[in-house]
């Protein structure tokens, strides 16, 4: 697999400086990239990897180009570039557009064009997968559930029934997408399980991770919006509404019905209280419980930074005393005034 | 589907206010109904909400039935009223009791009347399905293991070799019962995995969620009572035994030995060491790190309230400082009193 | 299955006191075991126990000897006895070394002797099994990848494409290995896919945990060292390279291109931040937020102890106000120099 560099800078619409005849074959970063390869300069923190970069070629932006020694594509945003030039490097097997003769497909289903059900596979009653939708070995599609076009399910995902997931989508393995909410009635102690009847519903051009779960409403859907990227080991509980465009790393959590607006980004292991509202534009760093609504976008946290764990200890102890500690600061103001 | 208002307190055991005939044909909250639709009055907040609601009926406690404009079914507890409700409208497809020809079933396992086995579901030697059981599809029961009366496996769930599950109990998709304990003892630097020669026992009427992980034990079982409900992707370790009734939001994770005692109830992300014993009845709320046995029952928590990052930042520097402000207050308040 | 006391000590190569002929049928605690059962012990803590215990004989220190008054073991390393004791009494079915009818192997595939492929197991093209290994039912074994000799794939193990796993190591159930990783480019406002070409590269002796992710490499491969032991729901993102003899309890989760090195244990719900680098020999506390590298070894913390809620939230209330705080004991401080 290689290109030259003038068919790579057609393919991004960007000028080049260098040989348009240099085989451009695979990609990596300024510092570990090996001849032959095209690298970027995204992040000016790495400039100086220009001087000693091995890569055949780099995309960089303008200003920066007077500093490459290499061969160069010129863009604006030289990230950008580098993510739409993965695509041409992509070793991502391609679906074969076959029905495999151990796929179990119900004969209410609807099967488009060009749809690939892999080895294993299962859908139900009244599914519908649409044209060139991939479902992948072991994966399942649930009653009445719809997979649309040109949407990839990995190995082993499951989708309950009840669940529309729109077009152009990546699932990927061990995903879980309309299981129950987790709702219970308690009686006299013990807890009554509330059926959950609501479904979920997916726009186009979202990935949803490795492992990650996504539970059905308890009486509407759960809804995740368009252009929505979710990370690995997610958890979107029953109800839960997420904008478009918005990307959530590994590990995030959000509970019932809290609605999150457009283009919020939530970085790993964040919990999300239940009946909250984000609004558009939120950031959440690493790690933070979010237990109250948002209402002016910027950046929020909680926690305690790392320590020594000695040091932590006394800190910790400390953390227990802090209003005490307040109340004596304040004694000591009214004596001082005193 | 739809159930006459007089049909549906006959099964709630109520009395109702209204048309007998009217026909309700679906579950809504307060604000999200639509005419036809049943809904309910738990928590007072939302009292207001009986102005404008577009219900057809709302199960309600009798103290606020004046202030209902629809017709009303009147219950002690309109919550559990609605859980009950909820199965008659429950969507999820009902097995077909068929033994799928793609199943794959040891010749010595033992499977009860009117089991469901999905495709592609596999029973090994000497596993028991009990009778009215469902095996979902890719779904896989060990060897030796007990699959209860009435329980339900989803796709794609693995149980190991030696595990039990009771009767009348859910297990989530993706849900990973049997897996091995982390257990390794150090030996110069390497570890030496110590096999997990314990098994699980899982009592009636749980629901184990998406994606959660069960370690089977190291020597002894593994134990989860009756009645336990627990969400997804929660981790239980080796050896840990949870009384009856409790429940467990998603990303909790119990490490090895924790003995949780009767009707405990752990919020999202909580994480409790090894080792420890968590009284009966006790509450620890959402990422609370529980580092000691909780002796008295009541509510727990660990961890910081949100701010603004730039404010945070602030508090977070100054927590490792904690110690260092505490002795300064007392140096005050000694020359304060001197 | 039983051996006698003078067959567990040859396997140990230790020396032991008691009956020759004394069966042992089994493992137990101190505390749990039962007559005919083999104890040990490792934790001081428990010395007492050796007064009541049931057990009929204990692997033990020569230095305890006198005070155990059942048959005896005698090792250096207690611990590391038991461990490699439990590989006698193991309960894990042994792989039958057939390929199962409803396997499905592609022709391009290579499969070692003695190789076990459960029933649905699925093999793709180029795709390399090893001599021993093991590929438990519902298994998928993607494009160009390859699982070492006896090496063991549990059930419902996805193994995406360009994956390497090494010798003698152990995939428990649901781990997904080869996910993409989290990668995209911001385009005003839309996210654009990063394709992840690089792949997964795992050493020998390793375990992964259930439902453990492990995502491939942007541009080179994201890498595991030899003797690395994962517990469950562990998050490896993209290019994060771990070295040997690592171990990392549940739910811990480490950011992309970080660089852990060798014999580091982290304990559970740990998060570690992308780019970073931890040294040999670091511990981590549960679930602490590692921010920065970490250059000198140790033990590390963040977070806040466990209190009561009630109390808990004046200490976070408190916490809030530190800055505040800390400048007001700065101005009394120059008040009472004053």
């Amino acid at each position: 697999m290689s290109f030259t560099l003038e068919k790579i800078a057609d393919y991004l619409d960007a000028k080049f400086i260098g040989d348009p005849e240099l085989e451009i074959c695979g990609l990596g970063t300024l510092s570990a990239a090996e001849p032959g390869q095209l690298s970027f300069l995204a992040n000016l923190a790495y400039k100086d990897q220009l001087d000693t970069t091995k890569a055949s070629a780099v995309i960089i932006h303008s200003r920066q180009v007077d500093d490459c020694k290499t061969a160069a594509i010129i863009l604006d945003n030289p990230y950008l570039g580098y993510a739409k030039v993965s695509e041409l490097f992509d070793t991502l097997p391609n679906p074969d557009s076959n029905i495999h003769h151990s796929a179990v497909v119900s004969s209410s289903a609807t099967i488009g064009r060009n749809v690939t059900l892999g080895p294993n596979s299962v859908v139900e009653d009244n599914a519908i997968i649409a044209d060139n939708a991939v479902i992948g070995s072991g994966s399942v599609v649930g009653v009445n559930s719809r997979i649309g076009e040109g949407t990839r399910l990995h190995h082993n995902v499951s989708i309950y029934h009840d669940v529309v997931i729109g077009n152009q989508s990546i699932i990927h393995s061990g995903a879980i997408i309309g299981s129950d909410g987790f709702g219970f009635a308690n009686n006299k102690g013990q807890w009554v399980k509330i059926c959950q009847i609501g479904g979920v519903l997916i726009g186009d051009n979202t990935e949803i991770g490795a492992n990650t779960t996504i539970d059905r409403g308890a009486m509407s859907d759960t809804k995740i919006g368009n252009g929505v990227k979710l990370d690995n080991q997610i958890q979107i509980a029953h109800n839960v509404e997420i904008g478009d465009h918005c990307a959530m790393a590994a590990g995030t959590m959000i509970a019932g019905s809290t609605k999150i607006g457009n283009c919020c980004t939530l970085a790993g292991g964040v919990g999300v209280a239940g009946h909250l509202s984000i609004v558009d534009g939120s950031h959440v760093t690493a790690l933070t419980l979010v237990t109250k609504s948002i209402t002016e976008p910027g950046s929020y946290s909680s926690g305690t930074a790392m320590s020594k764990t000695s040091e932590w200890r006394k800190s910790a102890a400390r953390f227990r005393q802090l209003d005490d500690m307040a109340k004596r600061i304040k004694v000591l103001e009214k004596a001082s005034e005193g």
